[in-house]
């Protein structure tokens, strides 16, 4: 059975999400709908980027997934249809997209070209949806849009390397339910750069020599329980999407306190990687 | 398949959501179930009232909308099944679908009465499920309650027009995730009562000489971006839903703020209108 | 068709939660897959173990209850698969499930062992929903994991009955959308040691010496409306899942005050019973 999958920055609370899951079902019946994420915050493109290239990998190829967010069609803001690693996004061309075309080729993209058939003013219900049950009838692109070769970037997704080659400067793209703080520096970019070379990550007072790739890997088991740091412990690790990450060992930000606000992080906030020259 | 719908105060938390989708599954396996909302703000039926008109429409004919907020049972607060507009409402009779039964006469209203073949203090799980699936079987709401004419009225619901029909007072019946302002008056009661004239929209401190179709049409996008009023501004609109909507465009209420921090509105306040006379 | 349920601290935004849902589709086409909570506080055993106990048993039997909690593999923190009460539940062996081996005996009980088939730093998603698949494609639990005898005691979870067998002390476990107090005195336990005999509930400041079946039970219907107590009236009651629970009547926490906010209460906080003499 085909499925599409939603994410938005409509919030749990508004009618907003039931109407377009109603809006599918009265087009198809036999459709599996997936709810990712409706509480990105307000117009966070970058937040949605996150969400959705970090979840998409795990559904089966041809899910179509449909992004919600800042999707008010105007001169500056188009609609497209794009296909990517085996599956269909749908969603604003506000530079969403860039996260994942920055690291895989888009196979097709195409700007959506229905709204004459369509009256709206509420596109993801009246737009996306009819394009995304298109899809999952077996459509084309070439039908609902004409093919365009690029998409629109979001500035400030990638790390900056010095000349020097011995400084990546990224900062915080993304602060998760746990508080963890998780920046744009990639393992991939880091081990590029880094050629095994020592390190230091720097995030305002705080600062990491080592990277994880557990939390627990930061816990010394061996020392008795209430004996060894733990709880609270500040750790860096590579998350499991492979992104530099500042964290805080089991925290829950209402009690031991979290990453973002004991290291006093936010979004766009600076985290730097210098090697030893 | 048969769908059921899920509006209710339960929040994202606890089990409640959980237990009465179990609870639908178990008596029937060829279903669909789709939550609407669960963070209706507790017992507060006129927000669920404006969630449940503005997301039932999307769905198929025939859905089955269970509605659980305040739904204990007692000597004032009755359970109700109602056929409106093709769709099912399973709900207590205390005012919630009366924003739907003024704009559509029902078809068909049973107060339920299978009270005596279901100990309960969870009505919307034991009551509410029960009713809601033996519809979906297609059984007949006679046969789970008795006919009555009449459901109960929230007030408060309908803006008041004054004696020269020169002015509608309205007020304030949903703020949605975005901070933006819903008030009840209508393009239809506002289109009746102006004719065409002149007008100035009032709440608190802010005013408004026009409405929009949608948010981009405030903003003039031949002004190059960054010269331009955009973000931020404010605007008033007939929404998706088609009622009077006071908005900031692309609000984060976070961020630049929202049109109910920043005019200082909340739920109930006085939204009017004055048209030239 | 088989069931998959879902208990996390995951939260609503992040991308956790879609991952998992993807991956299930990915390994199973007829499947169904229901959110229970993604909302527990972060690594919260107790409230997980209090969600999970009072949501399973409206699923029919046989589903496969995932609970992503404090799940990271560790010399401490071993996966474990449990058949209890005809469910199967997948999760950490942190304690989650002794609220439920309380009550019932599990029929089996594993400690999970494919950790060397699968690499993972999200072990929800890539431990659990291996070994939920697995099972609703009706592999037998011994495939996946070694029989094991006891899953470990959460601490705290049982009230505590003095030599008297007059009074019985035990706290609060859970505080649910309403801001009600929830304790871990069964109407069981309260039976058992009250033996019908009168009785004092004090928690804090507040005290009771009544306990309903209903909210509704706490109000007097036969005075006008307006001229009774109601809203805002405090109770205590044996809830749906026969706790006993400290509320107040159609408590909106931002309206007329919670249980939680008007008693001062917090999790772990004391609540007793002391019965006649």
């Amino acid at each position: 059975m085909p499925i599409i999958t939603l994410t938005t920055d409509f919030g749990e609370k508004d009618h907003f999400a039931g109407a377009v899951k109603g809006a599918i079902y009265n087009e198809l019946d036999e459709i599996r709908i997936v709810d990712i994420s409706h509480s990105v915050s307000p117009f966070h493109s970058t937040e949605a980027a996150y969400i959705i290239q970090n979840a998409y990998k795990s559904f089966p190829k041809g899910t179509i997934h449909i992004i919600g967010i800042d999707s008010e069609l105007n001169p500056e803001n188009k609609h497209i249809a794009v296909l990517l690693d085996g599956h269909y996004f749908v969603c604003a061309n506000n530079g969403i997209i860039s996260m994942l075309t920055n690291e895989i080729n888009p196979e097709k993209i195409v700007e959506i070209n229905i709204h004459d058939r369509v009256e709206t003013n509420f596109p993801t219900l009246d737009v996306f949806v009819k394009v995304a049950c298109h899809i999952a009838r077996g459509g084309t692109l070439e039908v609902i849009g004409k093919v365009i070769t690029e998409v629109k970037e979001l500035t400030g997704l990638n790390p900056v390397v010095n000349q020097q080659q011995n400084q990546i400067i990224g900062n915080v793209i993304y602060i998760d339910n746990y508080g963890n703080v998780v920046s744009n520096i990639t393992k991939s970019i880091f081990e590029t750069i880094g050629k095994g070379r020592t390190f230091k990550i720097m995030a305002r007072t705080a600062s990491f020599t080592k990277v994880h790739t557990h939390y627990s890997d930061a816990i010394n088991f061996e020392i008795p329980k209430g004996k060894r740091e733990e709880d609270g412990k500040k750790l860096a690790l590579w998350n499991a999407s492979n992104y530099l990450e500042l964290a805080i060992y089991k925290s829950n930000p209402t009690t031991v306190g979290s990453a973002a606000s004991l290291f006093g992080l936010e979004y766009r906030d600076t985290i730097s990687v210098n090697f030893e020259s």
